[in-house]
């Protein structure tokens, strides 16, 4: 009937986008206990991190509920930078009680913790490793049915309001891994702006490079049509299936509001339209180009995360060593780059010239170290620690950051380029200092 | 706590495209028995009009179902254009039968039938009535639990797959209205740029018009922040609610498509690059700005169709007079963008470059003139009959058509500009004839 189709062009909108009811507006928060009464709540579970409890996002959510009579207890204690000893912490506080709803109000870790919570709340029975990816995991699907799940992000950010996804360190490999399934996805994210005026400058700097990468790995990834293998039920394929063109627009349109607000937004606070626009997005990261996929940069960061020594990072509030999710990603950024440009010139000259750079003169061969020397003044603009070293790593660390890199084959497998033990090993020692 | 906050930008994109489970790719109907396996159809009921009965699209379906074993039945008197009684007739046939999963195959008429006799047939002690927009109907709220449903667009196209909305003309009323509720959202989309080859040219003219009046209207309807009411409890608030930042980049994307390639794909049925970038256009209608909103071409043109006397629609293979909803949409569009301009000149200077216009001498004042004028020339050019006239209407039928525009408030109040049942006699006036 048909010529031979080898590239279906599955854009499981729906994994991406449905359920993703997203409410954008300056102030929107305060209409959150409405949403609570409309869906008839009774026992809200309401989480946090330490930090966010004593500051206004988490007020003005307080607030509202109090104001709409909604009943709630609030778990503060979600770790920044979640293990898989924290996600158990949480589902613990949830299993205590019987709560029909739940609301996390913070950055991608209270969401994340939250999304896990919930999930094995709602499957008593389940051992945690059940719903874990595998290798590491047994990747069951998830059959029970969650309690609503009311998102209301406070970093710009990871966009995982609009997700399925919950990472999580496992403590005991050093590895970072999740949970990945559209059953987690949240029912409503609520995004407020007004909540990013109080993150920190390097919160602020650290979420949006989680926004910058996430369009540049989308936008570079394998393409749709070129994804191998091409599992022909389609209950089989892969939720991150390579840039297609309606994540293209979205990446395209991402990387532009990066160049046009990233800096303001990290540099003032009290800048609105910066910081509300970096805010929308991350968002845009979960909507549009999330079903992309990312790669490299990720891929790596999971190691670097996982495999902190005794770093603490400059800018956050908290009491153990981390390498924030967003420093993790971005500084492989030029060394991966430059290394994936030969795949894709053109896409890697077009984000080199959305962001700044002069491509005029550009060979295509060049393309690589135009973004990656683009990316390294973006970064030294925005004061990011000179490297891989910066946060306390050396040469003898890398054998580890490479190991600790193969099993994500989930998300490398979308790097444009095929990618050796040899060329991580490269890539991290490119990434050893910046400057 | 928070400053008055009078632009809530209200992005149901969970009800624009939540649950818009888009797959898309040429041959990708072939999948379709795998699906409705997977979601274990017992009995289908596959939907269609007469004339894809014979044709590939259907065929492929079919071919699919009985590779899968998957047992089902057809009805293939869908009216092109509805009516209450032809929904009727569906929902009849729907109710005959157990039927666990609705197959829609065809154009939006096929598509929002299916939707219909999915509902009615859920909900069997329902008066037609019922579910139907206010205040022809009841609008009640739509409790019961629908089958799934999964829709195989033919046209590019209405983004019914995308949407949860039936149109239909309530023929006691020479009114169109309709059934708008998230409920009837299909499962999912299978968009098959391969059905657009068979799109008879006339077919492809007018669901490539409904594309670019999507995008147009979106583009220029009453922006987010100036809509009122903004009801406080966020479940009264419209499914429409003006061109907002989301919405926006979608317009222009779906206006950039229709620019590039719209000419090509009506006058080459086999030029594959033009045929599928419309269709997968006319998905981003729903899914990117379909919250946006529509207003005055959509809001008059359901009259045009709703009245028409004895046009026999060049092109469609149908035995009773009908205005295409395309080209009832279209046939206002100069008058109507000349009359807007004045709200968001910008805009329409930026709708008429993209659509080929030279605007480096065009003054603010002229964007109307200007717009107005391109799209005439795009219409001529695709052989548009000349206005309403040519459609069968004169002057003395205005008032008729003015009376038939003003309960068409759900989209028409997103006009930019506020109209008097004078505007809206001029504007019919003005689209008596267009060259």
């Amino acid at each position: 009937m048909l010529a031979n189709v080898n590239h279906i062009f599955y854009v499981i909108i729906w994994f991406q986008m449905a359920s993703s009811n997203i409410r954008y507006g300056e102030g929107v928060t305060r209409e959150i206990g409405m949403d609570l009464q409309n869906m008839g709540a009774r026992n809200v579970c309401l989480m946090t991190d330490n930090n966010l409890s004593q500051l206004s996002p988490v007020e003005a959510v307080l607030e509202s509920l109090v104001q709409n009579g909604v009943n709630y207890k609030v778990y503060d204690n979600v770790r920044v930078e979640p293990t898989d000893s924290s996600f158990k912490e949480a589902i613990a506080f949830a299993k205590k009680e019987t709560f029909d709803i739940y609301v996390a109000v913070g950055g991608g870790s209270v969401i994340d913790t939250c999304k896990a919570a919930n999930l094995y709340a709602c499957h008593p029975d389940a051992d945690f490793l059940d719903f874990v990816n595998a290798p590491i995991g047994k990747a069951k699907p998830i059959t029970g049915v969650l309690k609503p799940l009311i998102a209301v992000p406070t970093t710009a950010g990871t966009g995982s309001e609009t997700t399925g996804v919950a990472i999580f360190d496992f403590e005991k490999l050093k590895a970072k891994t999740g949970i990945a399934s559209r059953a987690i996805k949240p029912t409503l994210g609520i995004v407020d702006p007004l909540h990013t005026l109080h993150m920190p400058e390097r919160v602020a700097a650290n979420s949006g490079f989680d926004v910058l990468c996430h369009a540049l790995e989308s936008y570079t990834a394998l393409p749709y049509n070129m994804r191998s293998p091409c599992p022909p039920n389609p209950i089989n394929r892969p939720a991150y299936q390579g840039s297609n063109p309606i994540s293209d627009v979205w990446s395209r349109h991402a990387l532009n509001v990066v160049a046009k607000y990233m800096k303001r937004a990290v540099n003032d606070a009290e800048d609105v339209k910066a910081r509300s626009s970096m805010h929308l997005a991350s968002v845009f990261a979960g909507i549009g180009f999330g079903n992309a996929g990312v790669h490299l940069c990720h891929g790596m960061s999971y190691p670097i995360a996982g495999n902190v020594k005794t770093y603490m990072a400059k800018g956050y509030n908290v009491d153990h060593p981390v390498v924030p999710h967003g420093l993790s990603v971005v500084l492989t950024s030029p060394a991966v780059f430059a290394f994936t440009a030969s795949m894709c010139p053109e896409r890697h000259l077009e984000a080199a010239e959305i962001l700044g750079a002069d491509v005029s003169n550009t060979k295509r061969e060049d393309a690589g170290l135009l973004l990656a020397d683009t990316l390294r003044q973006f970064l030294y603009d925005l004061k990011v620690e000179d490297g891989l070293s910066a946060v306390g790593y050396t040469k003898d660390d890398i054998p580890d950051l490479v190991r600790g890199t193969i099993p994500q084959e989930r998300v490398t497998k979308l790097s444009p380029r095929e990618h050796t033990e040899e060329d991580l090993t490269n890539l991290f020692e490119a990434s050893l200092k910046l400057y």
